[in-house]
């Protein structure tokens, strides 16, 4: 590449983006922010020595170029499969893949431990760290870029501002709109801005930035989307994600968990002028659109800033305000301190809607939310819903909203189900719902949480066709564990609790515990993912592959009512 | 105190620094830090009306001048004492106190949400929010003041910086050195650096900034230590804390668990060139006073930046560097995501060594170390090991920096006991060692994890002395659970796991899960702390008040050996 002049430059960005729009149109991925990082991406691997000079993507979403450029370019057909190419940068892919990224604001800390270790090693290396605007309001950047601007000798490290304006939002906030005095402030080189779709002048200002050593920032101003019509005509996301071709898709989609978060969103803050909004620049994909357009005093953004967010949200909440903070579950995790510290010890109300819960597939490794539960487990006085089913959703909302402290309601991506009915309720206040059999003479109990509780009533239709006594029970609230659910289970022969989160720690393992306290011995088996990464694929198969569908749970149903009985014999 | 002339409160500053010495006396506590702020503190209250202005404290622990001129002077006879008032603003003690606020840099946020909520109901109140310029090298706080300084219509919020140049150590980074550069990049209004021991000056500054309106920082300079010859005269910290008074004390004061890391890691760099310390501005409290002299450029303190410091650790480990990254228990929830996604999941060599894990006590609910280990069991392929006893810390770190990917050891706050013992090995790799009894034959295991080892082997010769059958374990390594342990449990009438950290998700509740699938049904007892916040009050108290002393440990064991024995009939 390093030897094509500017004429052979410009048809390899075409191609480029060619391959980018075909292979997410046929895999489904981020296209909108590729679109724009084409020529940066090929300036900087003119500049930059890879692998030896490592190269960073910050959200590694961004790096679909890079791999291209890094021999990775027949991958594309299998983008986001299982087995196939990652969405995001893999070191088991490619040499000039350094890190993992996938999180926002976290590149500059790892570019920065990296420039310091290098450079009592390859002390002529320099580290490059691509990051987006929206990176500049996320903390942890900013942590990095405080200790990166005054260390001496200084790293040689250039970060390269990839800035659209966007985060998925427009980029909120005061540093990213004046990053060149933010920038001289702290006495940080900058160089720009430059335009980031003239190969030879970005390339121009990073070789200046390499050469001259040091901390170095190059501000290149992109469009989101560029040189594709449709993406640039998406006025609100420029195409940042876009889903694989489907010909058998129904002309109707069905409505998602994300939209009826929205909609009762909105439907609460016109009948209660105390409900805000806070978001942390995801109002759109967590189903706020509407809140915002309608409410938009009450929406609050904070940026890629979820530790603020839920500091606000403590905030609004002493104020006398209903704080709703829709997030998704993956990004909980960069707010567990001020889970505990902010808001379950103030403990004032305060709504969190955490959206993507459980697997969500084709992101891969890093963007499961398989751990809001575990999380939620060990938050003192939490409430914790998981519904199964849209109006269950709705409910859980409504009860959240009124609860007299902080609660939390999970529900995860893509389409609520068919309603599942209720045939009874448990006796008692924790809202557990008796879905099929009669609780009292089962010889085993089948727990399901959340989105799994169609999985489990599919188990327990099973069981009951072989003849088995079977209850399937579901607790609409799962945290504190309903003390009628510990007792109806403590009676029971065996009990299978069912969950789309980790097994260990979660809501299942929760209600064990309780068992476990009451009755000493009771068979219970607490199904759930593994403490793993897992693999990028489908939603489906990745749940039925760790036993989560209805086969998956009915054998391990079988082998505990075995075991339990021969355990009594 | 409006009333009072010029001379009054001069004499009333003497007079609150004389209390603030005798109560830190007496009951131990921050006490450089307060005597920093008297008269910030006494001009704060001349400006604002509290509580209809809201005052809060980041890292509430300079509150103390706020308490005592807010009615609680005579409280500080019991300072930290069970029962007692609160080292940290507490909601229950005070209206004036809007925020249990403790950990640093969250402020600013609560602050912003605050100011929102009350624009729509009390215009015409002004938030203020005295920090440390600690706090600014925390993103949580950058991301509020991003955002807050982008904002339209302003909030009506008064930053007030407490600038004694110091976090423990002395501050770190650009913003908090070129801060009125910054604020004027941001477009946040400025007024200092004002001479914070001049209440005229700083009342001044106050009332402009109040009458201004908006978003204003008032930047005071401070002494830390102020006043009192002997604070000025501890250049590390400026008497940060100070222990209470004890005439008992010996003379050669016992080794701590922080002292023998501190030791260890000392060595461990001057054996091999590629390990690197990494604080999150705790080098002195941590232990690392000694590598900081001896290996300055292998010391990275990141500021009060727990994300940025896994971030860094991720950084240098990839870059073929050994990181040992050192922090409280408290401060590791602060970088959850990180731990996840930049240490796990590039899966290479990091050592966490995480001190004043378990109960510490007086420092109330926001600083127990009880989430650890449900962190660590949540954190895919970490390692994680509970050493009991001096001589163990160092084997545990000595394996954990050899160890292929990241390792976590965790150890309390206080001095190590008296070496306890080995009496023989669990066959197997992962170094389960028995401490009495023998497993093959007792009716029940206890299993002491970390600092409760000796509690677990005082309750076991307790059982042993009334005739029953028990044998004591001690896993030294708890993550991942030892397949070893759960054999020997799974073959055992019952089980007891005995831990200084949540009883619900931590390691006791992995091995029970391990034992769970193995046998069905088998008799397992998880004993911890409870979900919920503790009272301040000692740590030994603490502990035996939820069962975790010899005689609750014994207690529990019982009622299992009695409840496993009627199931079996």
């Amino acid at each position: 590449m390093r030897g094509l002049d500017r004429a052979a430059l410009t048809r390899l960005a075409a191609e480029i983006r060619a391959a980018l729009v075909a292979a997410t149109a046929r895999c489904g991925g981020h296209l909108g922010s590729n679109l724009g990082v084409v020529e940066l991406t090929i300036a900087l691997h003119r500049v930059a020595d890879s692998p030896a000079d490592p190269v960073l993507f910050d959200i590694g979403h961004q790096a679909y170029v890079h791999k291209m450029l890094t021999g990775r370019a027949a991958g594309f057909r299998r983008l986001r499969a299982a087995g196939g190419l990652s969405g995001y940068p893999a070191r088991a892919e490619s040499a000039h893949d350094w890190l993992e990224s996938s999180h926002a604001s976290a590149a500059p800390a790892v570019a920065l431990g990296l420039a310091r270790a290098l450079r009592g090693r390859t002390p002529d290396a320099t580290v490059y760290c691509v990051l987006g605007d929206g990176a500049l309001t996320g903390g942890m950047a900013l942590e990095a870029l405080n200790v990166a601007a005054a260390e001496d000798p200084p790293p040689n490290l250039v970060l390269v501002l990839n800035d659209n304006g966007r985060s998925y939002a427009p980029t909120v906030g005061a540093v990213p709109a004046r990053l060149a005095e933010v920038a001289a402030a702290l006495g940080i080189g900058y160089a720009g801005p430059v335009d980031g779709h003239d190969i030879a002048a970005v390339e121009a200002a990073l070789a200046a930035a390499r050469d001259a050593g040091g901390l170095r920032l190059v501000h290149a101003r992109t469009v989101k989307g560029r040189g594709h019509a449709p993406a640039l005509a998406d006025a609100a996301e420029a195409m940042h994600t876009v889903a694989p071709a489907d010909p058998g898709a129904p002309a109707e989609p069905a409505e998602t968990w994300t939209a009826v978060f929205g909609d009762w969103a909105e439907a609460a803050a016109a009948r209660d002028p105390r409900v805000h909004a806070v978001t942390a620049a995801m109002a759109g994909p967590c189903g706020l659109a509407g809140f915002a357009e309608r409410h938009p005093g009450r929406l609050h953004d904070v940026g890629i800033a979820e530790q603020a967010a839920l500091g606000l949200a403590a905030g609004l909440s002493l104020g006398g305000a209903r704080p709703v903070v829709a997030m998704y579950s993956t990004f909980l995790q960069r707010g567990m301190d001020q889970l505990l510290m902010d808001l379950a010890l103030t403990a004032r109300p305060a709504l969190l809607a955490v959206d993507r819960a459980g697997v969500t597939g084709a992101d891969g490794p890093s963007h499961n939310g398989a751990w809001d539960l575990v999380l939620a487990a060990a938050t003192p006085g939490l409430r914790a819903a998981a519904p199964r089913d849209g109006a269950d959703l709705r409910r859980a909302l409504d009860e959240a909203l009124a609860a007299p402290g902080p609660a939390l309601v999970r529900y995860p991506k893509g389409p609520v189900p068919e309603p599942i009915p209720a045939r009874a309720a448990l006796p008692g206040a924790g809202g557990v719902e008796v879905l099929l059999g009669d609780p009292g003479a089962a010889e085993v109990l089948l727990i399901g949480i959340g989105a799994l509780a169609g999985e489990a009533l599919a188990a327990g239709r099973r069981l009951a066709a072989e003849g088995r006594a079977v209850a399937v029970l579901h607790p609409r609230w799962v945290l504190p564990t309903p003390p009628e659910l510990v007792a109806v289970c403590a009676a029971a022969p065996a009990t299978v609790t069912v969950e789309d989160g980790l097994a260990r720690g979660g809501a299942g393992a929760a209600l064990a515990a309780g068992i476990a306290t009451r009755r000493p011995g009771a068979a219970v088996a607490c199904l759930g993912l593994p403490t793993a990464f897992l693999d990028q694929g489908g939603r489906g198969p990745i749940l039925a592959a760790h036993g989560l569908d209805a086969a998956g749970i009915a054998a391990r149903a079988r082998a505990l009512i075995d075991a339990a009985r021969a355990g009594r014999r």
